[in-house]
């Protein structure tokens, strides 16, 4: 495929309206800018969510795709990598879908908690369409001046990183939170995109054993792929056998370190009680607001002496590290399976649909 | 006073069973032990708490007093402080009331969470008064082999140390699981012994700002007395208008550590949104079972990011930081004002009725 | 003073040559910059370092001055401050010397240690007076856009701001890389500007007890003054002595944590020896290279589990914090006694010699 | 082997004298003590070392052997296991060779160092034969009553938990104090059997890259087996270049984090500046003294704003983590093939001269 000077993408018009391809005109480059002709872009539960309306703030007419690969097409002017080798036409690259972390803020510069600047925007999330191609969901993708690129290492090649995806960075983010030791017992919770890469990274911390609760069967399946010991089908036990499940496996103390990556409130209660005294919880996947839970702070946190650590969005040290450990291990894990299917543009409501129905793993866009 | 072959001792015979005094033979010493003149025992909200059967599994009959400071009246064979010197008769000390951590379990030595260990025991808690002279509120204390003891510092005098009391060890234990900065803004939920120790010490901390949030105006004076630059009262502000109020104070963003002190379920959710995202938040007062909480984990934890800790009990580091820096600051805080009213071993029964009426800040217990 | 359309400033114009007063025009502002009408600026150690030429790549002619507090003269266009309020003509401000952290390379996004971002450049250090009003010894500051400000606490005067200056946001990192406990032991090696700030700021950290080894007697007093609870003078006691005496005062263990800012090689492997086994030592006074050490590493090091932290440069949120300490607590502590002299332009030259002679603890300049 | 009223040891009679059988009484068990069959002990660098008189205070004539594996033979009464299930004649166990951490000292309660405990004793090193069978080089060991013993798990052979011996615990310490983040570069200096582990180790600690340098090339095509990415020949290139092969590996800035297991002062120097600035370094090679060295304090630590921390021994649960890590991961990495040799108790003076010339990775001795 060659650039033109139309480019086609995927756009969801609003809430709930059906996804249809749209001809964009070909953009002029501000200096520092790149046009970046996709090879892949991600189809992810956040899609659905704010296809649904679950996020407030989504600016439709929107280009979906946070996470994308793809080829430089064109620069404008000098534009450097990381280590300050400028980027040619046909470079093999992704970006940080997260852009605009200003840096001078309260948060960015005190608080050094970046994912929470307010000046944050994402490609693909709350950058529109009429701001531009700035959504993976396209033959061609606007990275404006300063957005973080990576080339891609040499033994990664492109399937293989969008199979890991954005769960990836999440993924490594909660790890990062999660300060597992080695030997630990870590229960991950959620058997998703976020789920499944957290078992493999669990394991690239020494987990001692790894124990997935989650479902359906599908991905359970490649949760064992993944290397995860112990699979719990949430199917076929109760929360309270779940709990008891756990603890079973565990000396009757429940996990070192347990990571939910579910997206239901109910599971964080759970979660709780499946993780030991003094252990850690981290809670990753409560990225909609879905309602409200119950607890008793006696038992389920004071007298338990737990650590709870919310985890939201990630940074390009996440982003980074996550691309390093692929290239690294990407041979010991099943990360090349999670993809279960690769749609066109035309195809991208399919796309949807599959990953809603949880059909699929992963659904990737091919423009 | 000098010890007879007899000890009076305070005694609660049941759950809700008025406090008598008994009479107790005076102890032959095993090896290692240490008999101990009382000077003072505190009286402190766990009392009344065990004196209701909020807590399970108390040993009735039962002598009181978790927090003591007495003269050494006598010593099994020759018994050595933590610096390896003799401790003689007339030494000024305290000692650690949870005794037989074990330093064996898994707990004590894979987790290093000692105050999670199975095996201890608390004076004046979970030993009944069958089993000896087990609690403070006692002319006499017996000390066991291999309880630790602390030699008050010459600048400390008794009254000062157990004016702090046992709000001291659980302040210093959840303010080091706060990790507060220089500079920060702390916001102490609850105006009680633990949370007043937690006013001083979020200062020995270098807070930035510290923000009381309790009741009554008795208490709320003594959080001014010790330091906080703002008191806010429960009973003249809603919920939603006291996490307004913290807000206000931070710069819209809310405070950068919260420390629960309070012992009602409900503050934990209004300290987490008094909290800013990234923050960290601290529960310590949720000592017994009073019920459940709503949250909701998207807004109140995962979008937050926020870090939740719980922290129970406390060890030897503890209490021993603690006494280091009462002897230190102790003229530059008002601890010694906490102490509102002293009692005999007669009154202690009235000594409680006070306490959990809330007339006086702390109550202690002179036999 | 009422800035004209000639700003005049002190100039060093090449190594060891004698600093003359110059003229420069007032400069048109860009949008985003700040002119800055000096109120007071600093004359530190490192000022007498790069005219003596120990500091490498000075771009000479330089105007000194890298901390300084000012009235906003002018702003190019809307300026906003950290809240998000426009800074107007007559509000009081500082700001970070260090600009230029540029937030995308390695250092800053993946390694998160912006101290060692290669872009970073100093107002009074590595911006020369070719490049404009880029020093504090100025009537004038020119405050590049993004240049990171702010706003003077109501309750902290510029008097007391410049007497803590530059040594302030330095010891703020080095107190955070100490992570001392309550009740810790804490050597300060060193009584310059950044000891006696540290000494400070250990007891905001609730130091249990605080040491000074430095020189000379002034300067000692100073640390008495700032609640140093013993001071050991370098002149009268040998290093082996002043070892023992430190371990004298730590029941025979040393020191928990000690923190070197003296300048002089020779205290680091003293200053290890003065810290007990498993603690911490934090190098932050090694700003020059002055020559090699000798070490043992299995005594000195790996035997006693010792952990040490080389501590480079500070960041905002040093700068930040520092402030707000000393808006919060300055009132406890003696900074203000740390000023000894004020200097006009002219006398610039005289600061520079008394700072170098030890003559004052801190010189500043008053335009 | 059935144990008989005599039992067999190796004895080193004092130092550089020859090792020899020698024949002791089976010993009678206190309440608490086990006697444990051995299966097989392990020679270590420690040996040598002792034995040529390199370590204070070792209590000749010794049975040598810190690291072993038995068949419980006896056990003096009840013993329980870490999960309180009872310990019989038969189970296939091991035990940590550090005792009598006294869980009660300034060190132990305060400091939390336990390794820097004073009241450790150690099996094979610190204990003497004249005290018991207190080492492994022998058909059975006397297990003090509070020895802390561990299970082998099912799914490890006590072949691998030798082959991976004492080194295991010592490199989970040091891995513990290199806290490596996912996708770091990592230096191992040595390619002994604690800098083989730590290979392995880093790579489930999520290492991006692990290089090793050492030598001699037996130990390096170890390295490569243990998935080393890459190894440097000590032989082949001098120190300067071996930094400029590091940093030509880690564009330009060296390891994020280096772990030196060498022995060898010069070491230590070398390893810094292999190290990134603000990068991490850890010293648990230099356990005896062999010297001092030489650094520079300004470029090598301050401005570097380098982490470098000694790392002394380790505890139980870097012993408890190494065993479960090992069981988890054995078949991943190459630990079975550190053992070049058996050797009967007979020939353990051939085993300790093997080791010293480097001819075998790792010797053990089946009695």
């Amino acid at each position: 495929m060659t650039l033109t000077s139309f480019i086609q993408a995927a756009v969801m018009p609003g809430v709930d309206a059906p996804v249809e391809v749209r001809q964009f005109p070909r953009p002029q480059l501000e200096p520092g800018a790149i046009l970046l002709e996709t090879i892949y872009s991600e189809v992810c539960g956040t899609d659905v969510h704010l296809h649904h309306g679950h996020l407030a703030g989504v600016p439709f007419p929107l280009i979906p795709g946070h996470v994308s690969v793809g080829r430089v097409a064109e620069t404008g002017g000098e534009v450097l990598d990381l280590d300050g080798i400028p980027l040619r036409a046909g470079d093999v690259i992704t970006f940080l879908d997260v852009h605009e972390t200003c840096g001078k803020c309260w948060y960015c510069t005190v608080a050094k908690a970046s994912t929470r600047c307010p000046s944050r925007r994402v490609y693909g999330i709350t950058y529109g369409a009429n701001e531009g191609l700035l959504g993976g969901w396209s033959q061609a993708i606007y990275l404006k001046p300063g957005v973080k690129t990576m080339r891609l290492p040499a033994n990664l090649p492109p399937e293989r990183f969008i199979a890991a995806g954005c769960g990836l960075p999440t993924s490594v983010h909660a790890i990062e939170r999660a300060e597992i030791k080695l030997g630990d017992n870590v229960v991950i919770q959620g058997s998703g995109p976020v789920g499944l890469s957290a078992v493999a990274l669990a394991q690239l911390q020494g987990a001692g054993q790894v124990i997935v609760v989650g479902a359906p069967a599908l991905r359970l399946a490649m949760a064992r792929a993944m290397g995860a010991d112990v699979v719990v089908d949430i199917s076929e036990f109760s929360p309270a056998e779940r709990v008891k499940r756990v603890k079973a496996l565990t000396g009757g103390r429940g996990a070192d370190v347990t990571i939910e990556a579910t997206g239901v409130p109910a599971a964080v209660r759970e979660g709780m009680q499946m993780t030991r005294d003094a252990g850690r919880y981290v809670v990753v996947g409560q990225y909609t607001d879905v309602g409200e839970i119950e607890l008793n702070p006696h038992w389920d946190l004071n007298r338990k002496h737990l650590e709870v650590r919310g985890c939201w969005g990630s940074d390009f040290s996440h982003f980074y590290r996550g691309v390093r450990v692929l290239a690294r291990y990407g041979d010991r894990f099943a990360w090349d399976r999670l993809i279960s299917a690769e749609y066109s543009l035309d195809q991208a409501g399919q796309a949807l649909a599959d990953v809603a129905a949880l059909k699929v793993v992963k659904a990737l866009i091919k423009p």
